[in-house]
């Protein structure tokens, strides 16, 4: 587009690099509570959730300008759908990190880190590509990286899954069936946080091919 | 805004006023078939299930009015999200009722008829909130409330689930693994049934400040 | 509408039925897979992903062409969420087959092909039904197939779903209850995409009121 956008209708990319700026707060924190020892973990749970609840804001923040400005930069709906998938990335990886401590977890398989590996990466990649959304030029990149980290995901997802629902010895306690359906919860809440960076990334290519 | 809007137009009020009463009607039912002794629930189940065909009928007729009008009292995707959200706390509510009975659960943890209360009283708090999508004054405290709604049923929600998941006497019993399982699901369904609520909330808070 | 629409936009039609037709093509392969003997199963599996990767390669170019087109035959966001809930079908077929292979299920209970025939059926009609988005007219019919089948996948759901979970016989065998579970998860998913094909149902009725 030719014509100059005047600072209010820019002000959406901030807000967009932003969200996924605490993103990579809320992952990093996800990574040390998968690090720590159990008894450290609920403190670590709740700077996870406060990183959830500065996301809460910030997608109310651009909701609330979405309902206000009357030009945008692009697609309201689009913008809708970046602000709500962005906040859906949030609200998963605090959901891993609630649900960890909520089942009281102990030792956590290793599959478990390379998963939370992935989102980290991905939260770096995705809070580099949104100032981007006023470029358009490096957008397409980031769509590719985002969907190879989620095929990375989802192989450490299914190594992870088998692992736990299918060990090599079978199970044969009660107590041990009970910590592998907590476990598969915390594998496909992470997996979904994956799936949930992919939407982000289809959304931004959407904007991409219109912008283009 | 100033001028009026004709009747076909304000035909939406009404529904969604309706369709919210539906909800209580269903969320009331719920909680005398989380009270009832288990063989009378598949008969409260059947009024329950009533009630979500009921508000798949009113989400219907919203949506076709929503078609077939060229003027609308707030935004087409507002009015599209509103009658969803709704529809989606009302399939939660069966959800829930349903899978009590087909899992033929017995007794239940108190913590249920916790879930279900707050659900109760965020189904009232919508549908006397409803009404005011035409004055839009009262709206902001209806997300408020709904908001802390929302708080008191995730307290229930995750104290509950810890006493499902994590009892002082370790399970030993296979038996009460599965059993486990099943009230974790309804548990589960109950925490989406108030997500829902806060979904209702905040299109409801995104249609109020458009108006403001 | 009483105009012509040039070729350009009628190209939505022929994307439409090639997507439902892939539906059909991975339906198929999950009956197939869910017929077959265990070892048989991953190479079958491999089948039903490259038909969800067609699926996502199809929804992608609708997208990409709503995105490029000034005029499309019907209002853009509907357009959009029928491609979205045709994508969607597609995603819980690929996931059933993925979760049957992942959790290494032997036997399945019978009523697991029922469930699948359902979607099979299903499958056919909403091909079927794709070239009438330009014609309209045997569009309501189709909502009340796809409905109807939508019941019969439920019935068959619910009766899987209490054979699994609340068997004649209890269950005391830990790894008797992990494999009920893995089984749960299957049948939900299957489930998961009965209701995936009433959402496409549900939009093309909607589309249909607007034309009418």
């Amino acid at each position: 587009m030719a014509f100059r956008l005047r600072p209010s209708e820019r002000g959406f990319y901030p807000l967009f690099t932003q969200a996924a700026e605490n993103i990579v707060v809320a992952a990093d924190e996800l990574a040390r509570l998968v690090d720590a020892e159990a008894p450290d973990r609920p403190t670590i749970a709740r700077r996870v959730k406060a990183a959830e609840d500065e996301g809460d804001r910030l997608t109310h923040e651009i909701l609330t300008k979405l309902n206000s400005v009357f030009v945008t930069p692009f697609d309201r709906e689009d913008i809708h759908r970046l602000a709500s998938a962005l906040d859906d990335v949030c609200d998963m990886i605090e959901e891993a990190a609630d649900r960890i401590v909520l089942y009281r977890l102990g030792d956590l398989p290793a599959g478990i880190a390379v998963q939370v590996d992935v989102l980290c990466r991905a939260a770096i990649r995705t809070a580099a590509a949104m100032p981007g959304l006023e470029k358009v030029s490096e957008l397409h990149q980031f769509t590719i990286d985002v969907n190879s980290l989620e095929d990375e995901g989802d192989a450490a997802y299914h190594a992870t899954l088998a692992g736990i629902l299918s060990p090599t010895e079978p199970i044969t306690d009660p107590a041990a069936v009970l910590e592998a359906i907590k476990l598969k919860e915390v594998v496909d809440t992470l997996e979904d946080a994956a799936d949930a960076f992919e939407a982000v990334a289809n959304t931004v290519e959407s904007i991409a091919v219109k912008e283009s």
